[in-house]
């Protein structure tokens, strides 16, 4: 089968052998996997992120010298079934799934491995007990943004938001967008959110922000009602930011961390000290999350059309990487390896 | 009067004029003051915190080139009072206050400043409003210890840990200490606390530690019940501690950072992402939690006494300042400028 490789550092398309799925693995065929703003910093700082996941207990890091297969929010089509296991789903059946695959040892990570192949193939293997049938009636596009709302989903749960608290969104790529989509579905408003994009800004508009904030031209701050307190979601992940929030906001403020930051960074405490502010990291979802994630797409309750901006086969994988860097052009680009 | 005044970057003993107290103004005799980290970090770095307390919106800076008397963990005496002022308690009565003046813009810190000396002065003046009398029998160089225990028990109120949270307490000096002491009022159990000097240890079980660990021996994460969620707190205050937490605490870890790091520090986020971790910073006290922290301390139901390991007058500051580099020497040295 192709699949778009990364490979000595570079994205190349070839052939794969076919995977093979064991007891308990679904074999699939890949219709539709996004892009993630995680897989291009991956493969501009592959090494970096291998040195510091192998700082990280229980994390296995990708093996440069061989091949990896990028790809963790797909959706995909059910085509056989490993031995001995319960055939779920008919032959054709849409699926999403976390990427996660169920070892003996517990979940391995898929779409930053060297054993599973991620979305940018023709096929993949799946773990049967994590696949959820794609409901009638939702594009397949649609369903391949399930895993990216469910990081939003996920940072708003952990965020425990109370009545009194007044939520800024920082940031409005794929990770605050789906950020400002979970409040709006929490019934948090009115919601404020900043980007230096008119584009980003205005979807920001349509997935349920009430207020947008050009930061080059105010700060974003002034704009949350003064008697709640703040509830900053950080979703831009580059080093220097959680300093400019630690600046910027006001007093006993909460910052919900849900950018991906992977290099270090630098702060100074006594902003967050004389400020008492308090700070949640956040990643991934719960199952149940990413479920309630595919539901709400089923159900019509985010704009997905909105996010897509564009969709390529294996071949165009390369230059959509470089494409996603103008936030103007670029939200969500859809790899379809079928194409 | 005589004071130890921070002039030139160096510690002089010289004569002030004595502060004349204004309306709601109370002046003292200060009869015992302790020495706190922050006032040896000042000393060290003063430019710097200078640097950082200019970016701070409604901080006022010491300006250097002008004498700044610290000290702001004290007991007095009361000597006379300002214009138009209600004589609430008599005078010789001993009392202790928050280290703030109440000023019509607000509250002004002391101890930091240009326009109040703080407690290693013969005389201040303090805020009437903010006087709270010392219980009967409490002996004041216990009462100079509520400020220090204040830090602690405001730290552990802020934290509100939930009953599935099993604390350590990193770092032993007396804020840490403090920390140990709250939390066995608050009969958080077990209390495990980390401190690489033996004699540090040895204080932190007469505060309440139920178990104590040296670092350079093994990690103190792995004493924590297993089944609990791990809440650190962190009473170091130095660049690099957090980065350490990070690497070391389990999954899902609490850390309420009670040290005050005045630096710059670096972290690697990622770690902080991959375990969800939560950062509670904290400064302070309230003034209920101040009043309730000399109430403790009359109630006799912290061992302040095992604290205490040095007295001098204030020709022994500037000595007292760098004895107190010595975890095994000394913990708290009082300041008695009537000496």
């Amino acid at each position: 089968m192709k699949a778009a490789i990364f490979r000595g550092g570079d994205i190349v398309v070839d052939t794969l052998p076919e995977p093979v799925p064991a007891r308990g693995q679904v074999l699939v065929k890949t219709l539709a996997c996004g892009i993630c703003g995680s897989d291009l910093h991956a493969a501009k700082h592959a090494h970096r992120m291998v040195e510091v996941t192998k700082r990280i207990p229980g994390r296995v890091p990708m093996d440069l010298s061989r091949d990896v297969v990028f790809g963790h929010e797909f959706c995909c089509e059910v085509l056989d079934y490993g031995p001995d296991t319960e055939r779920r789903f008919k032959t054709g059946a849409r699926v999403c799934s976390m990427p996660l695959m169920m070892e003996a040892e517990g979940p391995k990570g898929m779409g930053y491995s060297n054993t599973y192949v991620g979305g940018y193939a023709e096929q993949m293997v799946l773990s049967a007990p994590l696949l959820l049938e794609v409901p009638n009636g939702l594009p397949t596009e649609h369903a391949a943004l399930t895993e990216p709302l469910a990081v939003g989903v996920h940072a708003v749960e952990k965020a425990e938001l109370k009545g009194d608290e007044a939520p800024l969104v920082v940031g409005c790529g794929p990770v605050g967008l789906a950020v400002v989509a979970a409040l709006r579905l929490k019934g948090v408003r009115p919601i404020v959110a900043a980007d230096f994009s008119p584009k980003r800004r205005e979807l920001a508009v349509k997935m349920g922000a009430d207020l947008v904030v050009d930061p080059s031209r105010e700060r974003p701050y002034g704009k949350l009602e003064a008697a709640k307190r703040a509830a900053i979601f950080e979703c831009v992940g580059v080093p220097g930011i959680l300093q400019q929030i630690f600046e910027q906001v006001p007093r006993d403020a909460r910052v919900v961390v849900v950018g991906v930051c992977m290099e270090p960074d630098t702060i100074e405490p006594m902003f967050g000290i004389v400020k008492e502010l308090s700070l949640q990291f956040v990643l991934g979802y719960t199952p149940e999350e990413f479920a309630r994630s595919l539901q709400l797409l089923a159900n019509g309750l985010v704009d997905a059309q909105a996010l897509i901006t564009g969709k390529v086969g294996l071949a165009g994988v390369k230059d959509a990487f470089a494409e996603l860097g103008n936030p103007e052009r670029h939200t969500k680009i859809l790899v379809e390896p079928w194409r």
